[in-house]
């Protein structure tokens, strides 16, 4: 779209352009003088441009305005297209006129253009230039890709997007690690998963999907853990555990293969390739997975759920970078997953592993009213807490599966970064409330 | 995708797949008894089907099963596809066998055939069983082709897909209507709007769009106002006001347009015609506005805000549908909307406006630190309290502009449903904290 700042966007300017007068508008990444010529590099959302200013060329007025220039300045520059092979990209504006809409402060208390790393601390508390490097504005990029994706697919196959209320008067999933709410003078609680309320969406509707913000109080600092985190979750009637992890596996590979396809370049800015896959992931049972940790000597019994270095052995002895660990016990997952049918102890439920980490959760849903509140008293929890929930399961709950997936972790395999802190725009955790 | 409980879908069953074994899965929608049959109307998440059984020509034992069968229990039909130009959409399953997966209680709580209506407060305490109306699963449907193609249009120009922290430390515009959340011992406040947020990320990012919830503490019950509501925002660095107005009017003619071709079956079910319109929309400057309402003998003095009643009123005046009202009085308007330039008393900002209600609003921002700061104290704010914000104005801030647009508003211009509760799945107001 043309708007009174300019014609073109940056990454818009090409070699056959030559010689058309364009106008562009953004923020001075670069300034690099070389004897006769100025070099400014001009970078907006899509990308960046070379302006050269000739010393011996250009008017004194615009002389004077470049001198002025400090880095992450904006400004708007009117010029000519010249196809120069020396150019990044192989093109260049030569300015008539370099307008300076905001002049920025110096020094930053950030580099912008990439030349001095700095501390993710630093980085977080000086975000907002922190997502103007090359590096962020990739990552941006492809989590933009990874959103429109997983929402075709799923759309594809006949899900429609819901938004659940956040919002909540009980805990869903037993208590801990909940924000409390003064919701008009009384307490109330910020959503820790869209679990319950995706089940009896998918009882009206059958085919849901949501994404959206979850909330946990961590108490501890991790790479892979946020108080406030973006949740990517399904839920579907007339499903089972297997049916929703082939949904979910080809997601993957949907997001996989068209970051690979879409963002060539923001993966080369990023210096990573995200894994191949190939389908059907590998399924390897709770049982096996104990099994092969201790046969490598790891003191881990049956019953315990898997951690961190159990799942980093895990990954190194599965060929596959990505593969799914199904039927844990029972007692190890939430109230609402469906035992099996033959062995009530094992439950349908399945991980998705990435190295060490638990990317996706998911199984097959209790629809049958005594068998959840069964689940409920097994666990402790009183079923008349729930009954917002329960009363439900007499009105037609069909049977029922679904997963959540973790939008930051699932980041971390998409674009290679260290900790979710890096890939959330603004990341909330115990010592962070801004920016 | 084809489970075991299911090789199609209701809606995907057609005269064409005549003689062809299928299995379907979904809530027994009607019973009807016609001497000799037995029609039993299955509804799922696509749609309806009718399974026909002949007293003559089935087993006793499905016999015995149908007999069981009450409304909304959920059943599995293996059967045969029959062409029958007096079957609804021409085509019905003769059922081999009908497995009851979860029978439902007898009597409902709420009609969900739709021959018994129900006000809205008993529809929305029996909310899982009314979001299975057709009306209502009409409803889901094109607000998931709306998202769909406002999104779509949005990245076709640029616009990257965002989420800003729900969970923030100060007021973004004032501070009353606030819900306070208990963040590891401290307090803070659940975001009104992801107003500065996306101003910081167009500062960073250029243009970025985000649909997400956010809060508002209303004290009085309207049928335009929710306590937890989902905000289509976007915010664009290069843009004024002008700019962003037409991509508003042009996301909405899409979304019409879309939902038009799409959802007709919908529409037809809410017998409900969206209205026409062609862009660009009128643009009423707020002066006008006053004009005319003073014109007809409202008692509106120049410098109030236009509400309910004035809006209507103008509505009726105004021959398009959908219009804007422009060049509000700067102090009718936040802290961050930007005066112009030759007569700073009015601001660069806009209303989308739709009959009575103001579905949009936006604004050219402030760019420029010390206006911003003179902004906040004309309002009695301390800039001090919004450092965080003022800080990355040294920093390149660009001129920029954006909206939000209130999802379940655009909704009742698109469904032509009364009440924004009716077009939210689950709302939240004062009383209203379950299900």
């Amino acid at each position: 779209m043309r708007t009174r700042y300019k014609t073109h966007r940056c990454a818009e300017i090409e070699p056959s352009m030559q010689r058309q007068e364009v106008t562009i508008a953004g923020w001075v990444h670069q300034i690099r003088d070389l004897g006769g010529k100025k070099f400014i590099i001009v970078r907006d959302g899509s990308g960046l441009i070379q302006v050269t200013i000739s010393k011996n060329e250009a008017s004194p007025e615009l002389l004077e305005v470049v001198k002025e220039l400090t880095l992450e300045s904006v400004i708007k520059v009117h010029g000519k297209v010249r196809a120069d092979p020396r150019a990044p990209r192989g093109v260049e504006i030569t300015p008539s006129t370099i307008e300076i809409l905001n002049l920025a402060k110096k020094p930053l208390p950030l580099d912008v253009s990439g030349k001095v790393s700095a501390d993710l601390d630093t980085r977080l508390r000086e975000r907002v230039l922190d997502l103007r490097r090359r590096e962020m504005q990739a990552v941006v990029k492809i989590m933009d890709t990874a959103l429109r994706v997983i929402r075709d697919y799923l759309r594809s196959q006949g899900f429609v997007e819901v938004f659940t209320p956040k919002i909540i008067a009980a805990a869903t999933e037993g208590g801990a690690n909940l924000f409390p709410v003064i919701y008009f003078g009384r307490e109330a609680f910020l959503a820790q998963s869209p679990q319950l309320y995706k089940e009896l969406l998918a009882a009206s509707l059958e085919r849901v999907f949501e994404i959206g913000p979850a909330w946990r109080a961590e108490e501890s600092d991790t790479p892979y853990h946020l108080s406030e985190f973006i949740s990517v979750d399904i839920e579907a009637a007339f499903m089972d555990y297997n049916d929703v992890m082939k949904i979910l596996e080809n997601v993957v590979y949907e997001v996989i293969k068209t970051v690979k396809e879409e963002n060539a370049e923001e993966l080369s800015i990023l210096n990573y390739e995200p894994p191949t896959v190939s389908l059907p992931l590998p399924r390897i049972t709770y049982g096996e997975a104990i099994e092969m940790l201790q046969k490598r000597g790891l003191a881990v019994p049956y019953g315990e759920d898997l951690g961190t270095p159990e799942l980093r052995v895990l990954s190194s002895i599965i060929s596959s970078p990505l593969y799914f660990v199904i039927d844990f016990p029972t007692k190890l997952r939430p109230f609402y997953t469906k035992p099996k049918d033959e062995t009530p102890e094992i439950s349908e439920s399945f991980d998705l592993v990435w190295k060490h980490l638990e990317l996706a959760s998911g199984s097959s849903r209790v629809h049958k009213k005594d068998m959840l509140i069964r689940a409920l008293k097994e666990r402790g929890l009183n079923p008349e807490s729930f009954e917002f929930f329960v009363r439900w399961f007499d009105y037609g709950m069909p049977p029922h599966a679904g997963w959540g997936l973790g939008l930051s972790r699932f980041m971390l395999m998409l674009t290679g970064r260290s900790s979710v802190k890096e890939v959330t725009l603004f990341p909330r955790d115990k010592k962070r409330l801004v920016p």
